[in-house]
């Protein structure tokens, strides 16, 4: 009898769109579903649109087959406990979502009750879908940044997610980048994604163009500047304009300064990155990659990998899929602790 | 029959000094043996005197209750070959000690030939002897911070030495303080060990005293600017000089910065703190606590247990004899990897 193909789930909840796929172990999508995120809406109605999604996914598909659910979710997430402590962007505070899900999808087939399902938050989903399904776990030392709104971290170390003291581990963004900078949504000063998360990269071509710099970039919007986008930045950049070109060797600098640093303390084999902001380029990494050298050692600099992932918008719903594999190993066995 | 205690010999190995000792795996000093560490010497000359000091210190004591040798060594040290790849302080390249250690006490005892030993880097020595005898392996993620000439870091995560993809993780001191800041040593700019490193407080102690200010400090060492030392700071600050004041406050917060982006980054159960600068007090911790509070996140924060070693010198030296353990588990099993 051949064995059929196993299969997980993953559930990516973002503040802008809820990502559901069903994937098998190599991180191949079969199904899939994405719906916006309505953050009017409490928990409960969201969850109840995710519980409604899935069903529909299964009509087609042999729940014998699937080894387990992987939730993602961005926020602060207790694993243990399945709980979303605190999702700013969802406005969701302490939300049992695991417990949830569980009861829902059992009380439609009692299969369901089975199926681990494992909750964390997304950038440690995508650091380990990066891990398994581009790695192919073959590094001992990952690190996955998250360039977009909010710049997040996620790690794989010794093959294990890493979460630290409580679960927390990965604040990337909010590692203070100038002493006493501009005030973050966070309430501390001068943090990385203060000065580079994308809204914020909005902000510094704005100021640009208030200066009188950056004419090529309001001529891309046809002067709304509220059109403004990283991405506008990039063809800027692209045509050789120079306020582009410029803003994007500060910010290789910025994020170069946090990351050499973060080189130095952990000497990782891998950093992955993810995220829109993330498929910029070379006009990114060019300058990124001379930001770090200038500022870990140099035996630290040739011992780390960058890369970019290549599963795009992907990597955090594979990523959350194959979350139970963090639990669970192939052989079907629950590891002693997480 | 009554077991004897086990016991474990460690080799630290300083710039300054070389200290070896005789411990239980309680981390209690039997016998020491301390010489200054004359770096004008081949490392051959030095080795030999190792060996002599550790062959004084076996005549009283019974080989056969040896479980393992550690050496810690400043510099990049290679774990898995035994290396010191490069120490700047003891001016050592590639030095195979831990093959020269076992040669030599092998041949003056065959015993010797079985008995582990285990290299690894100051840093992580401490981290290692910490983690063992002060916190009694209960914590699941430490690290430890040596603030002295040198501002150093290891980690124990997981309940395992962290080293890293090549064995060089933990450099805290070069993480960057001030983008654009002074050139450190180690060739880039604004690393943090450029501000704090004990020379470099004594550094700033001389400026402002150029500046007209620390008038206290220049009478504490009677006009002679050749004895400023942290110490003399220390005692200015307790003594209510405002200049001593305020550069403990600048120093701590410099520092807190940098350790609230490692809390925010690692989420650590215990940051504990050594070196000479950590014998500081509260006029350093007062300060130190609310910088690190104002550069994390507040349930990171409140996670961490910030302790000062209270082995004092002897954490070094601890932690090397101890670092045989980091491989080897109490059954005496070796453990698969490291």
């Amino acid at each position: 009898m051949i064995k059929m193909k196993e299969i997980f789930l993953g559930i990516d909840i973002g503040g802008t769109n809820i990502f559901i796929a069903l994937i098998d172990n190599k991180g191949r999508i079969y199904e899939e579903a994405r719906f916006p995120t309505d953050v009017k809406k409490i928990p409960g109605k969201i969850i109840s649109q995710i519980l409604r999604e899935t069903v529909k996914i299964f009509y087609s598909t042999d729940i014998d087959r699937l080894r387990g659910i992987g939730i993602g979710c961005a926020g602060q997430i207790n694993q243990k406990k399945g709980v979303v402590e605190f999702s700013p962007n969802l406005f969701w505070k302490n939300v049992n979502i695991v417990d949830r899900i569980r009861k829902g999808l059992g009380n439609i087939n009692k299969k369901f009750f089975k199926i681990p399902i494992v909750l964390d938050n997304d950038a440690n989903a995508a650091a380990w879908g990066a891990y398994i399904v581009e790695l192919k776990r073959k590094v001992n030392n990952l690190m996955c940044i998250t360039l977009g709104t909010g710049i997040g971290g996620g790690f794989v170390l010794d093959g294990k997610l890493y979460h630290g003291a409580s679960g927390k581990a990965g604040e990337v963004g909010h590692i203070n980048l100038y002493p006493d900078g501009l005030r973050c949504n966070c309430g501390n000063r001068g943090c990385i994604e203060r000065y580079i998360g994308s809204e914020y990269i909005v902000e510094r071509m704005k100021e640009g163009i208030k200066k009188g710099k950056g004419k090529k970039l309001l001529r891309l919007v046809n002067g709304n500047i509220e059109l403004l986008t990283p991405k506008i930045l990039q063809i800027g950049a692209e045509q050789h304009d120079s306020f582009s070109i410029s803003l994007w060797n500060e910010i290789a600098k910025e994020l170069g300064i946090i990351l050499g640093g973060i080189i130095n303390l952990l000497n990782p084999e891998v950093i992955i990155f993810t995220g829109g902001i993330s498929r910029t380029g070379d006009i990114l990494f060019e300058p990124l990659k001379k930001a770090i050298k200038e500022n870990c050692f140099s035996y630290a600099f040739s011992d780390v990998k960058l890369l970019v992932s290549k599963l795009k918008d992907k990597l955090g719903v594979i990523g959350s899929a194959l979350l139970p594999l963090s639990i669970i190993d192939l052989s079907g066995q629950r590891k002693e602790d997480r």
